[in-house]
């Protein structure tokens, strides 16, 4: 098995721990390793013939240097796109390179930035999931719903054939509100829609080919090597590709489209940690309620409910309750648990103010 | 005129800003030069032959550095106290070395740690209050009441005799109550006691001698070089010296005893900047109602009224108000603006989990 893992995001939802040159899946977000580096280490007990880590150019070198860790353990690739293209392009260009090598590998697509707690069970999964996946399907992991969530994607499965799956998926449906997740969560059919792919590199091409044609033609280009790992002259060759292809999500590009997939249910704890606010359903709390990362102590005095994460420092908190407080070097955000979405307009104010330097 | 600086005090209040190394007087708690160099700058215009600095050993060295600027400008002592004995010993000994070069020598006494926002006005009473002191009488400075304060102690005057003062000093009184404050404010005339003093080395010496006959003792045994000024070997004696006395304050140990007390009303904008939460009465608000101190910049969200020490770094709120801020490189607090008193159960905690290192 061949694993991909999308590590190319940016995104504001956990500043000021994440920057524009260190997103979310190159921190530490949970104290410990990146999230990247347990990405990577959730994998690492299948004995993946290799990695790919699909980046982009502002973060490919401190990509690298999480990564040197395990370059002992078996072969890592990092594949620098020159810039963003959403995720179609990324798992297209994983898939020609893997093909050009073995085209009838199964690749595993992994986000670089989900939380799963528990690893035994999504191995498990990913090798049911290969298993179907060399009989040709494109086969997306469905996580069982613990919650009316609005903020996942879902995908709806026929699952009048009963077992532990497969089942066909019947609908993908964009973030619900509030009632409609509810009824998901009641009917049983309901999954939210991870991101987490397994299919064989030949699969996933041919289905581009189908519905992505100008992406495929664009792949179709690439000249490898004979020794196709060799990937640091691709660079030219990407940045002319990159040049000519719109953006675009596999999702929408492909897994709404095909009639070649197939969902197996993944129960694994499993959260995308959109946000600080994410922090208390994954991680343990303490006698006060709250959560602490990156940080040598809270002392919480009338303080129930926070979520801190500290620079390795300490952090005092008197008679404030459901506060999410952020400390780094250089900048510090004080925010309410439920105004975590409103992060957006400090990135927007620091921009407006020139202040890029804590962007 | 002689200025003696007592700048040997300790606290919490300003936590983390100000550590047990770092306290008030040493840290720049409105930005800038730090309290101490403020009382400093505040004095040099009067042309003081010397500044005397009473603090303790622990911070002397801190001291030293932060008063080396103004070496060139005047004479400076730093009296190192080896244990903190309230303020009747330190005026006690700076007294003795006045005394011992120039008895008739007026000395001002000033804590290094207040806010006085007219400096020109305090200088026009000290000139006052040294007039009235040459002539034998102990002045103190009361500060003109603008708010019902129950933070501070007050001076109630004689004000029978109209003018400007001095005004005999009937009564000192203890923090009152919100209803008492109302009454004094009302009154004109009860005023704050400020703890600052006009007053010649022989008169305040003549009644220790009177009123604190162990201090008086203690200090008759000091003996000094022919060049008074030379204080590098005092710090033997001033050990063995307060090894023998006990810890006073010189209002409860001359001030409220002595007949020689005079008073002059002072108006200019005086705090004792009790805590983060005095910081909006003397600094001016931003359009959020905000303070900010010590940091580049202030990212407010539907934020108001907030007390914010950064790191020279940027702070962010997000749908916070009444909150105080205070970031430092290896601590932080968060704590409502009426909670500012219980700053002291974080500095408990932090003693009590070993934390000394944040103390």
């Amino acid at each position: 098995m061949y694993v991909v893992i999308l590590a190319g995001g940016s995104g504001t939802r956990f500043w000021p721990l994440s920057r524009k040159s260190r997103p979310k899946q190159l921190i530490s977000v949970l104290d410990g390793p990146t999230m990247l580096q347990r990405t990577v280490e959730r994998v690492l007990p299948m004995q993946p013939k290799r990695i790919l880590v699909v980046t982009n150019r502002l973060q490919a070198e401190e990509t690298e240097q999480q990564l040197a860790r395990y370059r002992s353990l078996t072969p890592i690739d990092v594949i620098a796109e020159p810039l963003g293209r959403n995720t179609a392009p990324a798992v297209g260009l994983a898939a020609a390179i893997i093909a050009a090598h073995d085209p009838e590998g199964v690749m595993t697509v992994l986000p670089a930035d989900h939380y799963i707690r528990d690893d035994d069970g999504l191995r498990r999964v990913l090798q049911a999931a290969a298993h179907t996946a060399r009989n040709g399907w494109l086969v997306t992991l469905g996580i069982v719903p613990t919650a009316p969530e609005t903020g996942y994607g879902y995908l709806e499965a026929d699952m009048s054939l009963r077992g532990e799956g497969p089942f066909p998926v019947t609908r993908f449906v964009e973030k619900p509100d509030r009632d409609t997740a509810l009824g998901y969560l009641e009917s049983g059919n309901y999954f939210w829609n991870s991101g987490m792919f397994v299919w064989r590199a030949d699969t996933i091409l041919s289905e581009i080919a189908c519905l992505m044609p100008e992406l495929s033609t664009a792949l179709a280009t690439l000249s490898f090597n004979s020794d196709v790992w060799e990937l640091s002259d691709l660079a030219g060759q990407i940045a002319r590709i990159y040049g000519t292809i719109g953006s675009q999500s596999i999702d929408y590009g492909v897994m709404e489209k095909s009639d070649k997939v197939q969902m197996l249910p993944a129960g694994i704890g499993w959260s995308d940690l959109g946000s600080w606010s994410a922090l208390p359903e994954v991680l343990d709390t303490d006698e006060q309620e709250s959560v602490v990362v990156n940080s040598s102590a809270h002392i919480a005095i009338d303080s129930r409910r926070c979520i801190v994460s500290g620079n390795s420092g300490v952090v005092a908190t008197i008679g404030v309750d459901d506060l999410i407080v952020v400390s780094t070097g250089d900048a510090l955000l004080v925010c309410p648990r439920e105004r975590a979405q409103d992060l957006r307009r400090v990135v927007e104010e620091l921009e407006k103010r020139g202040l890029s330097q804590y962007l």
